[in-house]
């Protein structure tokens, strides 16, 4: 994920002004997240495990053997939950990054919303 | 999950022969499974995780924020576990329990296969 | 797991009765359990688990790096499921085939208990 | 990581001394780490930890019902994540977040090492 990526969505929203400066903190408040860069990996994965899950549909309608399905389920639940460690990775590496070059404050807030999402990564 | 209803499909496929006996160990060897009598209800479940999955592809398209995808990847990926385990309890309560009628010999080779399947869905 | 060292605890327990018949349906309604026979390989496991936690502590107490406490907390996660994982299995083998050779309901009440076992394990 | 830094740290602040300056950052670059203000509560938890393990292994001791013992298991895997996710917040608000405000490039190496870690948490 490289930060020029970065760069060309915000100036893209920001309709070309020529002096946004050295931009050594990207403002972004709301805007690009951080998997913006990776957008186009991350649909394509996402395509997959819908079809994926629509292989298991097809498995239970024509009575494939239950450990069988079971298996898939559980392939199919690690694919998930890598597209959403690597989701955390890169918002780790961008919003809470970015938060902690603004205030430790403003870090540690996206650190405690990052952590609850993490435990619930743990917890599924 | 009745065991009529199994046994209405096992002999619905064996064309109504006579002569079936009592039936106190039902053959069905690679026939309907556990979850058959269900089966509706698991496409249905299945076909809601499939959109839940375009959802969070919809909602990365649209820049939604991170920790909100996050979210909505855990709820999905316990849907879907959620599936894994209804499947698991019809197989242990349908081939498992037929499979340990049969010889305890049996019975423990099935035990051996869902453990093993159950690890998977632990580690995932 | 064999059925014969289950059989020896039992009789082991049971003082050399004479009477004690032919013992196709074992009895053992609350006695020995499916890990009877492995208890000392469990016992050793347990104390090994015991033994890494003391560790862990060991580590914060001499300030060892978070990453690294994390790395062993991990690990020692993983060590105390696999032993639930193995009990499971002996649970599986012993009480649920033996409750499903008694009858078909049996079973499946201990099916229903052994599945609400399994989503804590997956869930936790 | 030595030992050393973490004793000079601590003294340093403890030794009174009049020109410590503001400290509005605090330096601790390789010493006391996130969780070291916390450290006697998760010693204390990581106690109770070890007590619960001792707890499971007498439940095996003394024959406990195997669905029991699972039980204690999965609240037992549970004590021992949640403590993972206490020293896992600890490090992205101290250890991540210091790194970040040196550079985003030492920010986001320390935010590697820990979505690596996170994954161990989230597999096991």
């Amino acid at each position: 994920m490289s930060t020029n990526a970065a760069v060309e969505t915000v100036t893209s929203t920001g309709a070309g002004t020529a002096d946004e400066g050295p931009a050594t903190t990207p403002p972004h408040p709301d805007g690009p997240h951080g998997y913006t860069a990776d957008k186009d990996a991350y649909l394509k994965r996402l395509r997959r495990v819908e079809g994926q899950v629509r292989g298991i549909a097809r498995m239970v309608e024509s009575d494939t053997y239950c450990i069988d399905v079971l298996t898939q389920i559980s392939a199919v639940t690690k694919a998930l939950q890598a597209v959403g460690l690597g989701l955390l990775e890169d918002h780790l590496d961008h919003c809470v990054v970015d938060a902690a070059r603004s205030s430790p404050e403003e870090g540690r807030a996206k650190v405690a919303e990052a952590t609850a999402a993490i435990t619930r990564l743990v917890r599924s």
